[in-house]
């Protein structure tokens, strides 16, 4: 996919996500050491009825979804950023969220022809069509080649 | 640190983070597997000036500064998400940043009288002093409690 292919209103369904109990422990020893995220038995996880995954890994693995079913090698250039992560419920051992991307906005750069903007609304949605996670990922993404280079 | 430890305009400096060429490539196999990630003799990383870390390993690691460093596990509830994630430069092999966090704002709820709304604007730094990546993340802290319940 070149940035022409991202028209906005366009939406892809992506590789669903899932983690398990030893998954969410692992992952949060390394990058997000919190008692709700290592612990079960810890005060802080009996609080929210148990263990919960850290923000940080649903956004990982939905943005491995992303990078695997949505954006291209050959066109997408270093991302900017993102705006607006929202981790509106946590996802739980066991479970299955699906993955949703949307176009928002494509923009061709005034500055540099061979490429332009895309932003995307990124969504992980449990099994009753709940939203967890969004995001707003920015991507600069090239241009189709309007010849064949290979042909010149 | 409670709710009431968070005062805007207070600035900690938190523990710098390093990332090595088999970190980069190990951790773009697993979340984000991108050419200029997992190869620098490739075309995408060569027109890079070489590998760069993913912007999503280098938000972890330096949230896990933040987590290690500004947040506490008697205070700290599960945050509701981060805003204007922002990759400016990447961060290569072999690098190491300082990372830096500033109290944005912090509001004390109106609905719920034991916790309050921590902004914070967290930077990694260069040594060249640039900012290489920043975010500013939201998190619910609860206010230090008035009586010692231990004492009751």
């Amino acid at each position: 996919m070149y940035f022409e292919d991202y028209v906005p209103g366009r939406v892809f369904e992506l590789a669903p996500i899932e983690v398990s109990h030893e998954d969410i422990v692992t992952f949060a020893r390394e990058y997000d050491p919190q008692p709700f995220h290592l612990d079960p038995e810890s005060p802080e996880a009996r609080a929210l009825g148990g263990l919960i995954a850290s923000g940080w890994q649903t956004s990982l693995l939905t943005m491995r979804s992303f990078v695997t079913g949505y954006i291209s090698d050959e066109s997408n250039l270093p991302s900017p950023g993102i705006d607006e992560l929202r981790w509106h419920a946590p996802m739980r051992p066991g479970e299955t969220l699906s993955v949703r991307v949307t176009v928002l906005e494509a923009r061709a750069s005034q500055s540099k022809p061979d490429r332009g903007v895309v932003r995307s609304r990124l969504e992980a949605i449990d099994t009753e069509g709940r939203v967890r996670l969004s995001m707003e990922p920015i991507n600069i993404m090239r241009r189709r080649p309007t010849t064949d280079p290979d042909a010149s």
